[in-house]
């Protein structure tokens, strides 16, 4: 069993994943595919006069503010998305079933109920801000749907008792990793991998072991560095094996499962952030 | 079993549905609920500043015109409304599950290769449309989600050959119900049934038989008449009873299921038309 992360950046292509992933569910594995919309979200938001506000924690983490009227565009955006992939698996006869984390309360979570964020120079506090984090993964519909054959395909909103919220994806593709035990969660991504200089492809940090995440974060910002942390709670949570990989190229899953990208485990003796 | 299908037009409300939907799971009654969106789709469209274009057949009958932008607007309009369902059913702890037509290929039908319409006039027959007909439903997720113990909400697009299509939901709804051998099929929507005149609430036609819908069908226009075509389908199909019941009040479905509304059954003897 595999869990596969679908970034949803620039230059990633969602033909290729596709195609690979089917190839793999033709080879009688077992995969889980997870996609964000981050992307898609803004794009439909802009065209809807409703542009996204991004609000930068004091600790610089930049974030969607997410209010009822972005939290809608957010759930039709990836809704639509999701459906569009899983259009494209059936059409590469895998038996793909989508899901929002609502269905089957398969991504649970909690509402932030108070956001600091900092807005020329002053400390504010949001308190109608719909988004927070996965806590809980219920894996009984994922299992159900595996074991009848089925390919599950998730997104984001999860629910929390306060009803959907915004999620970030590579947490859910990692949660999801660790309830059903999957030997790998692969995130694909639109960079080569984790890279010690972001301007340079040739900088790739080609494995990273339990004790040595906290300095690959040194190296890591914006989205890069949520993946690293979606890596570790994969593998705190008993993954042996994140890949953080390249989606923009062909067979980018097959290619991040024979190591190419940057391959973070627990086990292996390696040099802290080896190369 | 009950198939309840939930119209999106004005006036019926949604919250009063979910709130009997959810009455009757916790009275162990298993439920498939099925939704259209036509209404979402327009707002979205025309937020979006593109606006639907309606086509009209040579008899007259009225249709969305679905180019592939059509078809990507009313997909994720129908996608979030989805989702605005099975988070009120989760609210209303009903383990929901939302799947569109492409999941699990639940809806399968035929793009229209060629649709003849009338535009100032004159014939024309469009060749791009997006849109065609149900032909089959693969229960085989919906019965597998029910032995969970899920409830399955469903609404278009179908899966063609071709790829995702716009279809029409009364009919997908029949054919669930038909596939699943429903006890009965439940079509909710914002009028208190078949009315004889349509502008007199108390002309409601309160029982037809099988032999009758053709009658019926003269007396219905627009909407409800692809929702007789709809009963007359699950008719045939060997369902046993199909309400068109009035979605704006309280208890809907309890008060359809109690035979307010308009009832079409096979095998009672009753006159061809009865009041």
């Amino acid at each position: 069993m595999i869990v596969v992360k679908i970034g949803g950046g620039a230059g990633l292509s969602l033909e290729a994943c596709c195609d690979d992933v089917a190839r793999l569910c033709a080879a009688g594995e077992q995969v889980v595919v997870v996609h964000g919309g981050s992307d898609a979200a803004t794009r439909l938001g802009e065209s809807l006069g409703y542009a996204p506000r991004f609000i930068t924690a004091p600790s610089g983490v930049r974030s969607r503010y997410t209010d009822a009227r972005t939290l809608e565009i957010f759930t039709m955006a990836l809704a639509g998305l999701n459906a569009d992939v899983v259009a494209r698996m059936q059409a590469r006869s895998v038996d793909a079933v989508g899901l929002s984390g609502a269905d089957g309360r398969v991504l649970e979570g909690r509402r932030k109920e108070a956001v600091v964020a900092v807005e020329d120079g002053r400390r504010i506090v949001i308190r109608d801000d719909r988004s927070g984090t996965v806590e809980a993964v219920n894996a009984s519909l994922l299992r159900a749907l595996l074991a009848a054959g089925y390919t599950p395909v998730v997104s984001p909103p999860a629910l929390s008792p306060d009803g959907p919220i915004n999620v970030d994806a590579d947490r859910a593709a990692a949660l999801i990793a660790v309830a059903l035990d999957a030997e790998a969660l692969v995130l694909l991504t639109n960079v080569p991998g984790l890279l010690r200089d972001r301007h340079d492809p040739a900088s790739l940090v080609r494995w990273v072991n339990g004790d040595g995440i906290d300095a690959a974060l040194s190296l890591a910002v914006g989205r890069m560095r949520v993946k690293l942390l979606a890596a570790r709670a994969a593998l705190d949570g008993g993954v042996d094996r994140v890949v953080i990989g390249d989606g923009r190229q062909d067979r980018p899953l097959t290619q991040a499962l024979a190591g190419e990208g940057t391959e973070l485990v627990t086990h292996r003796q390696l040099s802290v952030v080896g190369v």
